[in-house]
């Protein structure tokens, strides 16, 4: 039973067609990228918002961990307009959480401009890293020729159809279908996300009969039903975030780990709330309040500096209600485990499903 | 290879594990309901909106195409009690388009009663009507019971786990879990529509994993890839709709079937706005336009009458713009077909991908 061979994992020269999604925030450690490599997985370290120096550290961490091949995955750099007006609306509306929790501190925003982005990706090439992963929106033609010459692999990220021929058409070489079950942040970059809210069992077989390059499928895939299914519907990989949240090497809050597996999917929602970016995660009260002003809040990555100081705080006075609790629409599960042991669980999973009746 | 022998093709005494949904509005002509069970899949009789003597006419005529097992889908009766102020400003919303359509009839609004919904109970029973679903919430106790002492199949309907636990604590056989995807309305019944948009790859391991009666995926799938898919997750069986909506033996209008085969997932939205009750369709002018007043229309079933005329009439002048045009996320295809033929379609692309690597 060969359902593990495909054209995703000869590509990437990786065992199983399970890539762990490069979610940022401290998440993916290099622990956690380096055992879902070593296992043969694709690890992913969630460079978003890393500095170049932490960035680099990690990548160099994760190669002393293991010698299979990892990704890193970046944000395509967005550089809104905010007024000073909104700025000062937004700190008005948040004045009541950082008053909760005694934050005296009020974060200076600036302009964000595009130049981390560059040096992140100057190191991704000096560095070698086999693979390069983006969301967030389409990086520049020069950026993926450069990293394509250096025979790193680029993979792209979509929500419809549409952005997927657009990574297609940029020169990806597979592309993440994010299908609207997915924790964490949309990756929408054309039209608004209430738009591109496809879900999965509808989104993968669309993109695989539109596409030339391998689909990934992603959104609400938490055991190995989740990955045989996207499979059937002709994904050639996976990718899983939440369920790697959860797994011991993970580096998300304590409470951001019981959170996940102590609920049940209907607890979640989409909102722009804590980075000005529609993301999903566990409705907690912060979301619940900020609700009737969610169109209103600073565009990302305007609003996450903003929230910054509440969601540490409210993870060290261990407040849930106030952190972003990112979470797929199927969360659940009953205990932490190594990143290991769930792809060995996910694996035996599929395996036991095609010894049944098929 | 069995694939197709679940515990709801035993229940039923049905050959696959393919029930096409009772879609109200006329789509399910008693020629397609009747092709669907003679050729191994559930046919459903979308009697929502049917008077008692229409619907036993259909329900005669399936018997006399077909002597396989069948089923009626009902609507359980919502009596919203809305002032004449509301019709008043939902008359005058309508108005433009009942100009644009020359439509001067304003529909005389009744207020709505459960009394047709027992007189459908009692002809199912009367009929020996095999199988009985329901959507749009839980029916009282003494309907099941009667239902259930004369060796009626009843099927459920749910949007989220809570909704399933719900049917099953009822008494029913088996639950319809409707992903998000899904074209048409809405099942919802607890809470908001909008948290219960679950897409189907989510929800049917979570209420596999808590419920004791068999799940019927349903949400956006449309081929074999989503039928063994959606086994795979560990349903008993999948519910499908916008694919038999094209069929040659649908009585969809061929303005509908020409909009779900030629357009792409992008382009569905779910919206009140034609029946008062949130329903996937593509986002045609008539949604564009009442979005905006989308949370002011009148309840399900009121704000359904109101448009009547509106609709009927927009699809005799040719005018797709004004028609509800019912779809899931994953619309396409390019061709009509019989519902035999896309049911062999389905199971040979089945074997198909069961006999590759698997």
């Amino acid at each position: 039973m060969m359902w593990y061979k495909t054209k995703v994992t000869e590509k990437l020269g990786i065992t199983y067609p399970i890539i762990q999604a490069g979610m940022a925030g401290g998440v993916t450690t290099p622990e956690l990228v380096a055992v879902v490599s070593s296992h043969g997985g694709l690890g992913n370290l969630g460079a978003g918002y890393m500095q170049p120096k932490a960035m680099l550290e990690s990548i160099q961490h994760i190669k002393k961990l293991t010698d299979k091949p990892f990704g890193v995955n970046l944000f395509v750099p967005e550089t809104p307009d905010v007024s000073l007006e909104e700025i000062k609306q937004a700190n008005e509306r948040l004045a009541p959480f950082r008053e909760e929790l005694n934050v005296s501190i009020v974060p200076e925003v600036k302009r964000p401009t595009s130049s981390l982005f560059y040096e992140q990706v100057d190191i991704i090439i000096e560095e070698r890293v086999p693979v390069c992963s983006f969301t967030f929106g389409l990086p520049d033609k020069e950026t993926v020729q450069r990293l394509k010459e250096n025979e790193i692999i680029v993979i792209g990220t979509a929500t419809t159809v549409e952005e997927a021929l657009a990574n297609e058409a940029l020169g990806m070489d597979m592309v993440v279908m994010q299908g609207s079950e997915a924790g964490g942040h949309r990756g929408t970059f054309i039209g608004t996300y209430q738009e591109a809210m496809i879900g999965t069992t509808a989104l993968v077989p669309q993109a695989v009969d539109q596409l030339s390059i391998p689909v990934i499928g992603a959104g609400g895939i938490m055991d190995g039903r989740g990955v045989l299914s996207t499979l059937v519907l002709g994904a050639e990989a996976v990718q899983m975030g939440t369920a790697f949240v959860t797994c011991k090497e993970s580096g998300a809050k304590s409470q951001h780990k019981a959170a996940i597996l102590n609920r049940t999917a209907d607890d979640t929602t989409v909102s722009p709330v804590f980075s000005g970016k529609p993301a999903r995660g566990i409705r907690n009260e912060f979301m619940k309040e900020m609700e009737k002003c969610a169109s209103d809040v600073p565009a990302y990555p305007l609003q996450n500096t903003l929230t910054k100081e509440i969601r540490s705080e409210a993870a060290k006075q261990n407040r849930p209600d106030m952190m972003s609790l990112w979470s797929g629409q199927n969360p659940g599960g009953t205990e932490q485990l190594s990143a290991n042991e769930l792809i060995t669980h996910i694996t035996e999973q599929v395996n036991h499903i095609l010894k049944g009746k098929w």
